[in-house]
Formats: structure tokens, C-alpha cells, sequence
């Protein structure tokens, strides 16, 4: 028996060619999720420094790993689907049996690659995926319609299929006191997102820019008209508008659906500058309202998830407004990412390094970018400081991907006792 | 307390301007539901003739009802959230309260309108609809993610965004004893249906034309050229794509979903001729096997529905193959309708008429056209021939709706013992 890690990026279908000429690089998160004889298959040859950075660090076999990339050439169409790949996965299993299918982002070319392996019921909830699931579990229109379905709380807003739905949303909600935000429907980290507002007198975050509109609300119909196109992919999906809560925090928590079973992965706070800068896990100082809020809103969204067949990671993201009288609620819910997210492979790692408990007594600070010449260089830095991750202390820094080279930059996450402990360690990264 | 009646059809979001010449005629199936004191919001002027003998035959006061019509004149815009008619119906409330709202089609502009008069909550799932749930409670994409994610009984097939994937689905399906179906996300009655065949010899029902490819794989591609604007409307939609079975039939269980309760509204089988000609309620001849599998999986859908947030009518659609051996299944779902069907105020009617246990001994025969000069003619007709219905026998005649100008018909119901009672008294139609 063997386990199948497949390092893919959400479909074009979802985000058309965002992220797509990083995709080798950014498909390298899996390597955290490895264990001993897994198959991996990856969209490009790992960075070998890297991979046994990682395998050195979590105690695997690299010996024991087989990695299956896919063929060479700028071909045309999705590349899991290529027979080519099917056929090298199939040859690296020797006759094993796959007896899971983890992939970055579930969706019907998993499915597809899986079945040509007649290991399709491998995959979890592969037949919610294999007919179009992924279009419901990443969207944040759908997000928000069963949000509200089961009454959680949610910024002030709508789903907007057509123009005028929008005009209407936005001229409902904006004012000089309150912004508003529209939210691509399957774009991630922020950078689907815009804030409108009234006044320049607004500190932006989560969104990859502001745009300042006059009174007159015939600016929010040329908006529109400018914008509407990039908005929908071309009209080809919906737009979220909300208020936009400035000077919120961003919280999640991210949950295993299984078939029976609903298990908290972790949760953490999002920082935003203005699109994902770092994180932290857990999210630090939450009330005791607040994090009873996000779980249970959490849980909620999983529980319907799962009645609609849904399995695997799901990431309730929600704000903590700044304003916490709103309207009685501690958090807002924003939205979910029924895939893998940009925090899945720091909680694993942080419960493969720190232990399963780590939360109790250590903080992971992930952050996005460390400008550094290379990863050498961030790993002799890190060995010259003495602050490598240390398993005896439970502390240290940890390099979450191998260096990208435009900018130049390698992640990170920061092991440590707290916020504090975790900002010392990162002033050492000089 | 008063309830409001809604005569809206499916917004252009999901059928673009499919049916809006005649959406007055059309929303007039909506007085079939209407009791004591209600108000109803219409598209245009009912046809008084039409009210009356409704009216006349259920029993109920016309004159305690109250009809608001939209304002005159081609306006921009839908027309439910017209202010003039915000204002129009809150003047024919006359301070009551409401206490329901039963829309034909329940989506934003229901839930917008009710907000305007105060009557929100009265909207059943509103927290649901005002966030774009018409777009995941009457899309045919959504049903097959969901209703293979419940592992209901389906045809093989997929639910497309693009046209590779679209490709792929139809040549891995498409033999020359196998037709492909090809399903428009959200529109109605088989309009938006077309058949691919290799063969001449195959009779189509269910689908408005018949496409017959060659066995070149070159043939789909030019297919799907050729129509994916149309298939997609523009972009804006998927496809879902089956295994089409000629010859079988077409059934239906439709339910009522509650806050905790699931209720049947009634089952039936549908004829398409090629499109949507008859239908009887009860489904003549189910085996135990084909009803138990119908209603299982109707309400297994109404269950997710329903723990998605989801309020009001499902219908859920399915094939009864006619080469029953069919994986051993004896139904296979083909769609789910979140809207007032053409059969909702069928069964309605019959309940009302001939007892909330029609079914056991009365047969509901539904045509969508008798060919008449008038609605005045028809009447006569009926009652010269004496099989106008006859509320002591609980068999006859019953006129649907007004006369439609083009073609010039009357869409009526048989109330008779059975299929051969139904077609004796429709021979009487001349």
C-alpha cells in the first residue's frame, strides 16, 4: 500500500493562470505532509536542498519516497491529465496498492489521474469532486449562501451575479464611515479582492488595492463598467460584496472533514499588508467569545459541508472587528477554502516538530518572505545564529519552501514560546 | 395577517430572457395556491375570466383578494424590485402584517422586495436566497455535485466548465448505442437540452433537437465550437453532460422542505414530446422498486437542501432507464428544481379538488396545450360535453390557465380513475 501526494494548483477553471508560472515552486508545501514510501507527483524536479531539508527535519526516509514529475515540455492542457503522467505515477507504484490520495487542491483532474490508477475511491470525496465539487468548496459566493443558510454571522452584503445586483449591494452599503469590499470568487490571499471607499482617511488590508470613489454614485456605475470583467473572469463567476471592516483581524480555523468525523487541524490569525504578510498559530490573545464564535461557526460550515458530500481540509476564515460591538457579534465570517491552504502544511509541520500539542505552549509565526540570496545561505545564517529550529527547546526557525527566485525570497516560521519570543527570533534573521 | 403571492419567473441570471414574453400568462398558475385574503404581485393584469373560475372552483372569496400589478410600461430593470411596486403592495396591505411569502421563484429579488416591506422573515430560507441560493438550489451542476456526493443513483456523466472538459466527458461516454445529453445549468422543461448521437435511429425526447456527429472525434470539436456560448449562455454557466438513455421515463417526487420537516407534495411521471408535453400524478405502473428508490433519494436530497439552508419546493428528477438493468439501478436522477415546478400547481390543484388523497384512486393527467379558439370556448366546450370537472364524481375537465394568444391554446388537467378513464376524456376534447 502506498500513498499518493499530488502537488497541484487550484484549476484555471477557478483562477485561470494566476500563480501559475510559481506553480513548481508553491507545489513544494506538500513535501510537509510527506511520510516514509509515499509517491509524490509534482508539476516540476523538486528542489533536492530543500526536500531534504524537510525529510532531515521530520525524521523521513528520503530514500523511501518516490517522486513522479510530470513530462517536459510547455504542452498544452491540464498536466495531471497528461497519459504520460498517469503512466510514470502508475510505473513508480511497482504494483502498490494507493491507499490515499492527498492533493493540494481536490478536484475532478485528481479524480481523473486517480481513476486512470484505479485508485479513484482513494480520493477522498471523490465523487462529490468528480462532478464539479471544487467549484462549490473553494467558491466564496457558495461560502456565503451557506453561511447564511445556517444563520452565521456575516458582514453586511451580498452575491452578485449581474451589475446591477451589484450597484444595488454597494450603494446600500457604502458610506464615508464604512468601505466596501469585493471579493473575486475563487481567488485567494487577498489578491482577488478591492476595497471601495468615500475617503482616503482608510488603512487597507487583505485587499491588493483601495479604489477612492466620489459621492456621486454614478463613480460606482463606471466602476463597475471599468472593472466588472476582471471582477468575473470574464463573466464567468459571481462577485462578493460586503462591508469592509477596517483595522479587523483576520482569524480561521481549519478543519478534517472525514466521513464521520469532524477534527479541528488549527487556527490562527492572518496578517494582511496589504495582501498575507505571516500568521500566527494559534492566534494570539482571542477572547474566549471569540474563539467559541469561530469554532463553533466553523464546525457549522463543516457540518454542511459534509452532509453535501464534501471531504478533506476546510478553512473557515472569518474578521474579528475592530469595532467589537457589532451588532453583538465577536467574529464575521468571510469565507472557506475546501483545499489545502497556505496554513495546512505550518500546523503540520509545527505538530510534526513541536508536537501535537504545540499550541499549549509554543506559537508558529509564518511569515511570506525572507529576502535572502539563497536557500544555502538562509540555512548557514540560520546554523551561524544558532537559531535553526532546536527540537530539545521546541524553538527556532524553520524555512517553509525553497528560495524563490523572483524576489529572491525564502518563507519561514518562527517556533516560539509567544509573540514576543517569536519577534526576537525574527530580528536575528537580520 | 395576510399572505403574499409572488407570480415571479426565474431571474435573467439563470435563464436569460428564456419565457419572459410570457411571463403574465405564465405566473397566472400561481392562483391554484391562492386562499382567503391573499395578495398577489403580478407581472401583468390577470386574466379576470381565468381568476374567477379558479376561484369558483376552490372555493375561494375573489373578492378578498388583493392583485397588485407591476407599473405599466417597459421598464429597465426587474421589475419585483420596482420601487412603484414596493409601494403599490404595501398600499394593498393596508397595514397588515405578513405572514408568508410564496414566491413561484424564490431568490434576492423575493427576499429584496419582502425587505422592503418589512416582511423579510417571512420569506421561507431568506437568509439563504437573499445570498444567491436560486443560483445553488435550481442549478443542474449543483444537483450532480450534490447528489453524487450523497451517492445517488446517477447517469454517467460529468458538470463541465470549459470545453476541454466538455471534451473529454462526451468522447469517454459517446458510443454508437450510447446518445450523449448536453444540459444548459438552468433552464427548464428540456429547452435547454440537446442530444449527440452517431446514429439516426434513436428516438429523442427530453431534449429540444438531436445533433448527429460522425465518428471522427474532429465532429465534437466542431460541436462544441459551434455552441458552447449557447450551452454556457455566454460563459456564464456550466454544463452538465449524461449518458443518455432513450426510451425511458421520465419521473418526479417533489417535496416540501421545512425548518424540520419533509414533506411530499406529490410524484409523477413526465412525457417530453420532445420537450415537456404531459404528465400524470400519480406516475402510472412504478414498480415498489422504482418508487422507493424515487423517494429515497428525493428526500435524501432534501436533507442536504436542507442543511444547506434551503426552504420551499424540491422536485427531484429521475430517469427510469428503459433497460432496467441498468447497474442495477432502477431510477437514475437527472436534476433537482429549488422553484415552483409545472407540477407543483397540479398536485396542488388535484388536493384541492379531489382530496389530499388524490392519489389513491384518481389519476392527474397534465397537457401543456389544447388547441382552442378561446378561454370562453373552452369552458362551453366542456360544459356542452359535460366532462367540465365535477367536484361529486371527482372526475373532469380542469382548464390550467387563460388562453395563450400563441398558439392559441389552453393547458388543462384530466381528473379520471386512470390512464384509459384520462384518455376517454380527452378524446372529448375533439
Amino acid at each position: 500500500m502506498s500513498r499518493l501526494l499530488i502537488g497541484n494548483r487550484p484549476s484555471d477553471d477557478l483562477v485561470g493562470t494566476w500563480g501559475k508560472a510559481a506553480m513548481g515552486w508553491w507545489a513544494q508545501r506538500l513535501f510537509w505532509f510527506v511520510r516514509d514510501g509515499d509517491v509524490l507527483v509534482l508539476p516540476e524536479a523538486p528542489d533536492e536542498a530543500f526536500l531534504s531539508y524537510v525529510t532531515e527535519l521530520t525524521g523521513t526516509d528520503r530514500t523511501s519516497l518516490t517522486v513522479v514529475v510530470r513530462p517536459s515540455g510547455n504542452r498544452p492542457g491540464d498536466w495531471l491529465l497528461d497519459p504520460e503522467l498517469a503512466h510514470r505515477t502508475q510505473q513508480a507504484l511497482t504494483g502498490r496498492a494507493v491507499e490515499e490520495v492527498f492533493a493540494l487542491c481536490p478536484n475532478e483532474s485528481v479524480v481523473e489521474l486517480a481513476r486512470a490508477l484505479g485508485a479513484e475511491s482513494a480520493v477522498p470525496g471523490h465523487l462529490f469532486l468528480d462532478q464539479g465539487g471544487a467549484l462549490i468548496a473553494d467558491s466564496k459566493a457558495v461560502f456565503r449562501t451557506l453561511a447564511a443558510g445556517s444563520d452565521l454571522p456575516l458582514p453586511e452584503g451580498g452575491v452578485c451575479a449581474n451589475q446591477e445586483s451589484a450597484y444595488r449591494v454597494i450603494t446600500r452599503l457604502l458610506r464615508t464611515d464604512r468601505p466596501v469590499i469585493l471579493k473575486k470568487e475563487f481567488l485567494a490571499a487577498g489578491n482577488g479582492n478591492e476595497v471601495l471607499t468615500l475617503t482616503e482617511d482608510i488603512k487597507v488590508n487583505g485587499a491588493g488595492r483601495a479604489v477612492l470613489l466620489s459621492d456621486d454614485p454614478q463613480s460606482v456605475r463606471i466602476y463597475l463598467n471599468e472593472r466588472w470583467d476582471w471582477l468575473t473572469e470574464g463573466r464567468r463567476h459571481r462577485v462578493v460584496i460586503e462591508e469592509y471592516h477596517p483595522g479587523s483581524r483576520g482569524v480561521f480555523a481549519e478543519f478534517w472533514i472525514g466521513d464521520e468525523e469532524i477534527a479541528l487541524g488549527g487556527q490562527g490569525e492572518m496578517v494582511a499588508e496589504p495582501v498575507a504578510d505571516h500568521s500566527y498559530l494559534p492566534a494570539p490573545d482571542l477572547t474566549h467569545d471569540q474563539e467559541s464564535a469561530l469554532m463553533t461557526g466553523g464546525r457549522k460550515l463543516c457540518e454542511v459541508l459534509q452532509a453535501m458530500g464534501y471531504r478533506g481540509v476546510l478553512s473557515a476564515d472569518a474578521i474579528v472587528p475592530a469595532n467589537g460591538d457589532e451588532a453583538n457579534h465577536s467574529v464575521l465570517f468571510t469565507e472557506y477554502n475546501g483545499l489545502v491552504t497556505g496554513s495546512t502544511h505550518v500546523y503540520h509541520l509545527g505538530k510534526r516538530l513541536a508536537g501535537a500539542d504545540y499550541a499549549h505552549d509554543r506559537l508558529l509565526a509564518e511569515y511570506v518572505a525572507w529576502p535572502v540570496a539563497s536557500f544555502a545561505e538562509a540555512r548557514k545564517h540560520l546554523e551561524n545564529e544558532g537559531i535553526a529550529y532546536d527540537p530539545a527547546k521546541r524553538t527556532g526557525v524553520v524555512l517553509l519552501n525553497s528560495w524563490r527566485d523572483s524576489p529572491g525570497v525564502v518563507p519561514y516560521c518562527l517556533i516560539a514560546e509567544d509573540v514576543e519570543a517569536a519577534e526576537r527570533l525574527k530580528e536575528r534573521l537580520k
